[in-house]
């Protein structure tokens, strides 16, 4: 690259070769859309100096390598400690969820199971019971029997469940607004290429790591997947900042983030390729090859960590937490929201009250899970599994494959799944939304691995007692195994899920990987294609879309196809009741006039033209580096005064004698604007604006200028299209 | 959509409302690339039309039912069809591939394996005798063992390989050149929108299945894993001809084509999320999330297939086949070249003779990668496994699992496979680019997996020896089995097979689905990372991008990075020296003179402009184009003459009284042409070639056109920066 040809360098359109860049121009304000065709030019035009320079020095040299490599590194200390603080998370909110029901003696810090391991008195049967743990009854009324301390450890309960669910929502609300919920809706928007400040901030991580944990402790139907993710993406964000390629660049910090979030799904669920697949499919917007490579890595990175932590202390499933729930639109206009504290404390009391008479609600969701989808064994000891055997009617637990006929215990828990199933739907549907950190994935499942259970079971005692119906007759006869209540509970699970988020792919992957079961990946398909088909014909939306629209995010939806017949000039501004568009010419402006212009207008920046007569496009300065590049002018260069004339053209205009210094802006203009005919079908403006990532496009008509389309404009046009308010979407 | 409203309509500017589509304006030549932006809209506008006409009767209403639901039935029978060939191919292969040893005398039809299953007179360890099965030498002399049948055997073991090789070749060579070679690169280059008629049709799908068969069974050094994904593609090609919507759309056709080469690599080693992970890294170009969705699904259904026809009778491992090898450009300049039928009867020869004496190479080269893969336990009979055991010396085979000095077995093992890695080495680069089906992936897996055994038994003798050493005292002590050969065999093919065709992720999981333990999902990662990083540091390509480069093929890569600092001005036509644009003006041309213009260039497409004095731009007009509406319009409207005037515009211009009738061209005209700006950064230019699949994009300054890119210039362009022969860019 030689000095003459410096000139020619791609940048000219950005940064003037001779002058310095003035501080602040090609930056962005909060709540802001960013321009990848910018910001990924200003990467190659670094990574094009830093090739250059590596030859002059063995320390430029070295810095370069650290340069090549920042990128490894990034995606390797974000995969360390999303394994790490998921890990974290995993034990404290084990430890605090097993403190509602009693405290080990020994050490106030192990778990329920941690205690009792050093336990031999006990049979495998009863490996929960040993002496080493009290019950809060058992603590403070000094009897573990009896219906006094039977209330005793409700109240404990609901106390503690309460105590932790009002920590929670306090610190939320008084350190870190932005860490309640699950995170990915805004994750996708800041993905697509938005600002939130703060958003993946360490106040959000630390707030959000301790909240999550006192969230899922406190009991409520929540689950900590997707608040995982969010974690991960803050962990992303902030080891970002140690390396300049990625803290100066918005684009290629969002490369970071998307393997930030396979990282957070991977440790989620242990399901390293179906995190990949999910940054894919469901919150990546711009998802290069090199950025698969990369998530590949984290999210390989972070399952390690996790196991070799071994939180759950079998080092396989990693199965099954919380997440938030689908007809959440309700909870847009109760009274409750505007009291954030009153409204948890509500909802957590409720939940703590109804869910301890019932083992199905007051275990861990994600245990519960784990109990569904097993099959009957011999040595399975659940309530579920009490089969009357048909060899020895008094048996009670079954032994190995054929369909038997239900025990009592069967019966008991079918009528307490009935009751969970309610409860579990209701009260997932009024926690998601609450002010503290809420995934929804694990409530989904359980909802559907409840219900999935049910209709096997009944299947199952169907097949049974009526073998010869047409639809069992060929392939279940009697003694033989051929319903599994479990499967049902999997597939169940999947389906509700696959019905809440509409992911594809990501799903069975993440389900596979889970249970490890490649048999079952056929009916885990056909069971999402089913859910999503049934859920598209009510909406084609998945929560998280849902979600980002009804926040007014400016979100361009790459999945989503345009399909109405618009052309750009019904779509680009002006239209003919507007006032003309508000332009600038290259040469005959003056300062004061160009104040003028930018005061009484709001748009982010100007199209700049040859001369009102012409209308021909020269180029786009956007409104805040105008702003930033006349202030500094005005307060660095002698002689600009408001009579100072302002050019965009390489050479300054021929002037009176007496005019003051004219002031040269062609350094923040955008010579390479983006434009289409006014000709130009939506659908293929809508697919540039998708695939290039622009904030704006100019609308000519036989080369003049005629118009301006911005992504709001579109997104607005979308919404009046299928008759939404258009005035939904705030942001720029 | 108004009848009004039709004039909006997003085909305004491919085919005018009032007048009937021109028969042929629209479609492509052979050996040009397409215009992807125009084929979605074309595909758009068909979905309008049925969802409008479908509310009119229930007839209508089946027919988009049936339109709707193409999608999934089209790659259902893709799935379907590849399982069902990739069974037939691997019985048909196996069987013909035993012939050259011996012939059952029960059933001809039966290979070695099957031949030998009923009879229960061997033991496990001699379970490959039995008498049923007759080596050639016991059926023509009559005698199974001594130098005399050794020598009929191998004569024999020739004559096949040759016949074999002799009957592919000119099958080959008569019927269907394009069935030679793997097909990658080419399908590659067609997904990337290429038009290459019959390379996917149904003569080149029954040539490639027979001739692959064959040429496997030649024992040649080849594979037939990137053959299957032609013969995939193929399935996939005919089968959309069943439905309008894939048969008339070269874009929504390349989606089917997506989802055939999922199920292609997922029946070539039985690995479904290898497959779809294949499709989107290597070969696809526009990957939308409904195709991964769809390539799941078709990878799935194929894997089944195959699975229920369960050719290796094992339903677990579909492993290791083979396909063609690294420096193979040395074979472009060969005299032999000329010939290639005596080629490949040469390559055939040398082949048989010098791998029948060795039984590394004799054996079928997925078996091999089996055995090499395999670690010693007690069953293993295998030559490799011969330690001697610690507890009592003469003991030939090694039990569980410690570290063992070698037997005579292992050392005459290390020979031969020294000896099968020279020849394997040699025998593939010369065999990769013969006229038969070849592929690469299962050569470049055995090498690396023979390379990897050697290294395994060196460093776990290494390891009983030497265990003070420094690198083996922590970890490995006597006693303890701290080295594994198979696996380093497992971490070599891996990463031969990466440095071959710079696969990431999707080798990995590829590798992961055969092996199926994702513990050493770590040492293959490394393994492919490291392979690919010293496979870059000699040139970023991979064998199928050479492959593509040599053959000339328009193929804009989207992986390699655009890092230059031109502009679109430096590679726009005309430069100073060229001579002027080619343009038409929007009204004032006659017949004659467009004719002229025409039959003086060669270009594919003609800017339209108001005048030539202004410059600005109206649309763009495709030559095709132009030349087939000129015909229609001269022989079926009346009073077009030579004299006539041709006009782009809405109205006819005003003419003289006696002027001949006026010919509207409108219908042809682009009237939303991309443009860009003079000083665009090539690096966007590129970018959104590739992100839109443009062919042409035209460039202006200041609102005048000043000139053309096409996807042509961008490739010559990127050729002379690399310092490579811009010539080398054949097509358009």
């Amino acid at each position: 690259m030689s000095n003459g040809g410096g000139v020619l360098s791609s940048t000219t359109h950005l940064l003037d070769f001779l002058e310095e860049p003035i501080p602040g121009v090609g930056t962005y304000d909060d709540f802001h859309t960013i321009d990848w065709v910018r910001e990924k030019c200003k990467d190659r035009e670094r990574h094009r100096k830093i090739n250059t320079k590596k030859k002059e020095s063995a320390w430029e040299f070295t810095k370069s390598l650290y340069d090549a490599w920042s990128g490894w590194l990034v995606v390797t200390l974000t995969g360390l400690a999303s394994g790490a603080l998921a890990g974290l998370i995993d034990i404290s909110a084990d430890w605090l969820n097993d403190i509602k029901e009693g405290v080990c003696l020994n050490a106030m810090w192990f778990n329920h199971e941690q205690c009792c391991w050093g336990s031999n008195e006990t049979t495998f049967a009863e490996r929960d019971k040993c002496p080493q743990w009290k019950s809060w009854a058992g603590l403070i009324l000094g009897q573990e029997e009896g219906p006094g301390s039977y209330i005793m450890n409700y109240f404990m309960y609901i106390y503690w469940a309460l105590s932790f669910a009002l920590l929670a929502v306090l610190l939320v609300k008084v350190f870190a607004p932005y860490a309640c919920g699950s995170g990915i809706p805004e994750i996708k928007t800041i993905l697509s290429g938005f600002i939130i400040r703060g958003y993946l901030g360490k106040w959000t991580l630390l707030i959000k790591t301790v909240t999550l944990v006192l969230a899922v402790a406190s009991g409520l139907s929540l689950g900590k997947e997707g608040p995982l993710v969010h974690v991960a993406c803050c962990c992303g964000n902030i080891f970002s900042y140690l390396f300049p390629k990625y803290s100066k660049n918005e684009a290629k910090k969002r490369e970071v983030l998307s393997a930030a979030s396979a990282a957070g799904v991977s440790v989620a669920f242990g399901a390293p390729i179906g995190g990949v697949l999910f940054s894919l499919e469901e919150v990546s917007y711009y998802f290069p090859l090199k950025t698969l490579w990369r998530s590949f890595f984290a999210a390989l990175v972070a399952a390690f960590v996790l196991r070799s932590i071994n939180p759950f202390g079998n080092s396989r499933l990693v199965l099954f937490y919380v997440e938030y729930h689908t007809p959440w639109y309700l909870r847009k206009s109760t009274r409750f929201g505007k009291y954030p504290v009153l409204e948890v404390i509500f909802v957590a009391a409720i939940t703590a009250v109804v869910a301890f008479p019932n083992p199905y609600t007051r275990q861990n969701t994600s245990e519960l899970i784990k109990e569904l989808f097993t099959d009957c064994g011999p040595l399975e000891s659940s309530q579920l599994c009490q089969y009357r055997s048909q060899m020895n009617g008094s048996k009670a637990f079954g032994d190995a494959s054929p369909n038997k006929p239900a025990g009592p215990g069967v019966y008991t828990a079918m009528w307490q799944l009935c009751l969970a199933l309610v409860f579990k739907i209701i009260m997932t549907i009024f926690t998601f939304g609450l002010k503290v950190p809420a995934g929804l994935f694990i409530p989904s499942m359980a909802i559907g691995a409840i219900a999935g259970r049910i209709v096997g079971i009944a299947v199952e005692q169907l097949a049974y007692y009526h073998h010869d119906w047409l639809v069992f007759r060929e392939w279940c006869e009697v003694g033989t195994d051929c319903i599994t209540p479990g499967l049902y509970a999997m597939v169940g699970a999947a389906a509700c899920l696959g019905g809440v988020t509409r992911m594809t792919v990501s799903l069975v992957v993440i389900v596979f990987e889970l249970t490890g079961g490649l048999e079952y990946i056929v009916p885990l398909m056909a069971a999402v294609m089913t859910s999503k088909w049934v859920g598209d014909a009510f909406g084609r939306e998945g929560i998280y879309e849902s979600h980002i629209r009804l926040n007014g995010y400016p979100f361009l939806d790459a999945k989503s196809e345009f399909t109405h017949t618009t052309l750009a000039r019904e779509v680009m501004r002006p239209q003919r009741s507007d006032p003309p568009l508000a332009v600038l010419t290259q040469d005959d402006l003056t300062v004061e006039e160009l104040q003028v212009i930018i005061n009484e207008t709001s748009y982010n920046g100007f199209p700049v033209i040859v001369s009102k007569e012409s209308q021909r496009l020269v180029g786009f300065a956007l409104r805040r580096d105008i702003t930033i590049a006349i202030e500094n002018a005005r307060r660095k260069q002698e002689g600009i005064l408001l009579t100072s004339r302002v050019y965009f053209t390489q050479h300054a205009p021929t002037l009176p004698a007496d005019s003051p210094r004219p002031l040269k802006l062609r350094s923040i203009l955008d010579m390479s604007p983006f434009t289409v005919t006014d000709h130009t079908p939506m659908e293929i403006v809508v697919d540039i604006f998708r695939k290039l990532g622009l904030r704006q496009c100019l609308v000519t008509h036989n080369g003049r200028l005629l118009g301006i389309i911005t992504k709001k404009d579109i997104l607005r046009h979308m919404a009046q299209l299928t008759n939404q308010d258009p005035d939904n979407i705030m942001f720029n």
